[in-house]
């Protein structure tokens, strides 16, 4: 706002709801105003989970992943299958993977893709994390869990190239068409991928 | 989130971020993680200013905006023609006008509009704090700055009314073509009040 209306801390407090994604200048300030109103439904309990997040809220060692634990929650589930990890990019994608309960295995969030333009090197990502883990022993498959863009290959190949030598298995997530998806919608390189990957029916 | 993925204090921050205007439950995962990621650059700092906003922010006892003092600096302000009070149904509505910053005078909020289907009546408005403020004296004119939906008008009729005997002059918005449109896309009733209120070139 160019000019003061409701006080440095009404404000500040926009401001910096504006920076959270999915927020803007215009949705921060109703989102203010409405966190004001409902003063005790909502801005008091959402300031004490910010409060005790921001208390509890680590980042895990091992993997990456964020918990109130470290090692987190994953890490340490005796259940989980410790022989196969699953790459990802971020934390993000941990959660959406989880979320489809596929695999009952172990992660390992790489914060980023490689991207020489934006000077993102192997020493920026928790690459070598990985490849500790892998020397330690007791990781049988790696699954490579990245983005399907350039980046997210590039990315792909390069831990693959690393991995080389140290007797584990390397796989990547099938290309294909989406479950519910249309034909008609999707471009040439997942039809091709798809019909080249096809199954028996 | 059907499975425990992160810990309860993560879960319960991504429940209570959803209902944050302008969030659903996937933007707020992403917000949640945003936050977490960029702890020291936003999380604290966002965190510190909603303890210190719900600790110093109150609503105006005489206008019904939201400020750090009571009453808010609007009211207090001895620049500002007290004679004139704008009427409109929400904070947001003010902050608006005041972005506009065509006229220094004086507001008054609502809470919301008569809405007899939703069982909204003056009672449930700040309609007796106006005609307070109207009755104690000084003030020459209200300028209704109501929605111009149907609940709106029905409020701003049921206000004139109310200041029938008062001696107050009652104004509204001026109704027409908005700044920049084009009038392709505005509609019939909107055309027909801009060229009933033509002005002289």
């Amino acid at each position: 706002m160019s000019k003061r209306i409701a006080g440095p801390e009404i404000e500040r407090l926009i401001q910096l709801l504006a920076k959270v994604p999915g927020l803007g200048p215009r949705s921060a300030r109703r989102a203010a105003l409405h966190l004001i109103k409902k003063k005790e439904q909502l801005f008091e309990p959402l300031s004490a989970a910010m409060n005790e997040a921001l208390e509890k809220v680590r980042v895990c060692s091992v993997c990456g992943n964020v918990d109130t634990a470290d090692p987190c929650s994953i890490c340490t589930d005796p259940r989980r299958d410790a022989g196969t990890l699953i790459v990802v990019e971020d934390v993000a994608d941990l959660w959406a993977l989880e979320r489809a309960a596929a695999m009952n295995v172990r992660y390992h969030v790489l914060g980023g893709t490689l991207s020489p333009l934006d000077g993102v090197g192997p020493e920026d990502l928790n690459i070598a994390g990985l490849i500790n883990r892998v020397a330690e022993g007791g990781v049988g498959e790696i699954i490579i869990a990245v983005n399907a863009t350039v980046e997210g290959q590039t990315t792909a190949h390069y831990i693959t190239d690393q991995m080389a030598d140290m007797g584990v298995k390397v796989t990547r997530l099938a290309h294909g068409v989406p479950v519910g998806g249309e034909l008609d919608y999707l471009d040439e390189g997942t039809l091709a991928a798809a019909l080249k990957s096809r199954t028996v029916f």
